[in-house]
């Protein structure tokens, strides 16, 4: 790895962050607030950034597949270690651990917070905390290679670490271009919200919010009850409908937009997903319906499975007490997550299809022994490559979790929550339960437990290589 | 597959149950017990098993692969519905589904029970639980193929669907003459452990009892209390001891019988399931140590970590309160389970070794894309066959374990009882937390998570696919 283009990758980082952040001072000077957090923050940003991005410039190594890796994983330390500045200059979130908690639960799109009360925060505060939710749902260096026009011959590997699932096929040949329609399709799904919400009675301010929190499928919301709080039924169905939207591939929405509707209907990771959230909306309903009758047991099942699959994490009720089997689907939809090349976490729809589809297969094989098996997966063979990485991304995952697991129940809260906070984290949702159910939030862990779960969260929105080739030391020896 | 083979391998079964059930009536007897429990089930073992048996004698057919795993499948599913027939004529169980529950409990030395209050059994009856647990703990087709004479030109594939781990070798070449070598290390640490426990004070019947129980890594116990209930700490290391003996590769105590103790010490698995070990009562001994003082800590927590890790589920303390982090460590110890191998469920420390060393060729791979990195295990190359092949046991398992879950959550009980109750079973440890700790038992739960659960430990017991293969409607179709 060389540090030089490491340094030319951090600093371009740093000064797009502090383009980022002047949104958040443009809110606060509209709103008459406080300007100091986002000055300094902002201030901090260039007086590193540039320097770094003058040293690096000269720099013309090309990325390795390890040296992709490292600068990914460094992105987003850089990118969360300077995004919690201003929450730490505004004093209502305590610590720097605090802080970067929450800047990592904002960019990588989680969206449990550290905070009781949210409400007091200023207005650029809180659009901070929504926006960060938008830069980390597509990716940041997505967004550098649509926008650096030197960025252009950069290698594949660094969106392939940042754009999650198993298999990433760029929409057209040139990456830049690639990276483009993707912003394009993202920005304009999150104004076609916007409008909606509006229609909907929702105050301009609070529109953008929910857009950006919604598009980056983050659930940072402003106000204590989340959605609950705007008392608004027709809202709540836009959000439900615009979150299962942003956990589809947003590869068909281009093949539609291309006129190969029948192409993208035929997708069988998306086939897999509306099967599971059908399913998962189903069984949550009958179980609820006796506490809250029909209809209100159908909006709350509806945003609930459209919020955790989505992996987004806002909250129109607080399912805490909902009976033990929504517990279970809830846990199963957060491990599941949305579906690959989404701005969604978890596991991804697109790694349990070929998961299932190799344990048919194994199932065959010992049935007829002599027969040819081959796995397909949306009509093309998949390579026996393809599916190991899938399975031995499944253990490590899990090995995560575990580990985690162990650390987190340092604390000494019950089972029930640590298990929940740890799989709530590492596939980027928000609440959990127990303890860090959605009407509660997880300022009341240690400090150790807030870092564990700041990696997770990390872990498991870079899909969990970057970070820990990151963190090998030998990684770093020149080869 | 051949109806006619299968025949004779269930009508062999069921005499050779009859047989072992026998040593229950002989308890009975000794007793002065009430004898037509034995004496019904008995007679209708042999009534059945006869002409079973004869019928299928002539068949020449030889095992395939999918034969050899559908005859596995079935002989479990004979042995437990006929061995459930002594509790129903006894009565104290309740329903069929109980008795059912507590004989797929015993042979596949779970130990989990639907019992609240075991002490009024009739010593034949207890005897009868103890002992299925020494019969399922070796496999009951490894005896069969001890002593049939007609059983040596039968194919390896039913002892390998039988004896757990990812890869089964033979201790010598005649198949016959590994069984037999087994079993005589088998009865012969049983014996050896039956004279400790004498020495130590606990009464003949009693050491019997416990010790055939140990040997199978079952957990029965006859006593409300388990262990806990003799009051003698002599005894609880030595349990503690043999289930840490029975946990171990037998094959390593041939290595050492036949003096290659050097090649036995070196075994990696035994490396890593004695760190798991050490690491375990570390951490639960300095968790524990301020509730009841180091002396107590530490027996406490050695006799928990081996009766978890061995998967036997003897107690000699409830655990369900200790603190969060004791019950993660159980949770893993119960997820990792034995070495391959044992009598020990679980994933099998041989399978985890496997995996954590795929995981760090994966990362090494990332760095160094271009080098060759082979994967070693005990010195021989692994295949990527055996790696692949473990970790789709792996995903399978998960997915077993979630889809249990599901349905055992549809009873009301609380995440931590339903997760720990499936987590136990498939893993064939026996308590759990909460409502199924070690205090508690299985009685409450419904007839619908009691069969979940049964099934959960058959597939845990037989490493998954014997049983779903079984249920797979294309094995039954002629080749």
């Amino acid at each position: 790895m060389s540090f030089q283009i490491a340094g030319k990758t951090a600093g371009s980082i740093m000064i797009l962050e502090a383009a980022c952040m002047s949104t958040g001072l443009l809110m606060s000077i509209i709103y008459g607030e406080d300007l100091r957090p986002f000055l300094y923050s902002i201030g901090i940003l260039l007086l590193l950034g540039l320097p770094l991005y003058k040293i690096g410039k000269r720099s013309k190594d090309k990325y390795s597949v390890k040296g992709g890796f490292i600068t990914v994983g460094l992105t987003w330390l850089v990118l969360s270690a300077f995004g919690a500045l201003p929450f730490l200059f505004d004093g209502h979130f305590g610590n720097y651990i605090n802080c970067f908690f929450e800047a990592v639960s904002g960019f990588t799109t989680t969206g449990s917070t550290v905070l009781s009360d949210i409400e007091p925060l200023s207005k650029g505060m809180l659009w901070w905390r929504s926006f960060t939710h938008f830069i980390g749902g597509m990716g940041v260096l997505v967004l550098v290679n649509a926008i650096l026009p030197t960025a252009k011959d950069k290698s594949h590997h660094l969106l392939k670490a940042e754009i999650p699932g198993p298999t990433s096929d760029k929409l057209v040949p040139k990456l830049s271009d690639t990276s483009k329609i993707l912003y394009g399709m993202y920005i304009a799904l999150t104004l076609i919200m916007v409008l909606c919400l509006l229609l909907s009675g929702i105050g301009l301010y609070d529109a953008l919010n929910i857009s950006v929190a919604t598009a980056g499928t983050g659930g940072f919301a402003v106000k204590n009850l989340s959605i609950a709080g705007y008392y608004n039924i027709a809202a709540e169905y836009i959000i439900s409908i615009f979150m299962f939207l942003f956990s589809i591939n947003f590869a068909l929405y281009f093949l539609m937009l291309t006129g190969k509707v029948k192409q993208a209907l035929k997708s069988e990771e998306l086939h897999f997903f509306l099967g599971l959230v059908f399913a998962a909306i189903l069984v949550i309903t009958i179980k609820i319906t006796n506490i809250y009758g029909l209809a209100d047991a159908f909006r709350y099942a509806l945003f609930t499975v459209a919020s955790v699959v989505s992996t987004t994490g806002f909250s129109n009720i607080d399912y805490n007490n909902w009976p033990a089997l929504c517990e279970v689907v809830i846990i199963i939809l957060m491990l599941c997550g949305a579906c690959a090349g989404s701005t969604g976490g978890g596991v991804k729809s697109a790694r349990l299809v070929i998961l299932f589809k190799t344990l048919r297969q194994e199932v065959a094989q010992y049935i007829h022994p002599r027969a040819v098996n081959v796995v397909r997966y949306d009509g093309k063979v998949l390579q026996e490559k393809t599916v190991n990485s899938v399975l031995r991304f499944f253990f490590i995952y899990t090995v995560i979790v575990f580990s985690a697991l162990l650390l987190v129940s340092l604390d000494g809260f019950d089972f029930r929550t640590n298990f929940s906070a740890v799989m709530t984290c590492i596939n980027n949702v928000g609440p959990g339960f127990g303890a860090v159910g959605p009407a509660e939030n997880f300022s009341a862990l240690s400090g150790l437990s807030k870092i564990v779960l700041s990696f997770s969260m990390l872990i498991g929105r870079l899909e969990i290589y970057p970070i820990i080739i990151l963190f090998t030391p030998s990684a770093w020896r020149k080869d």
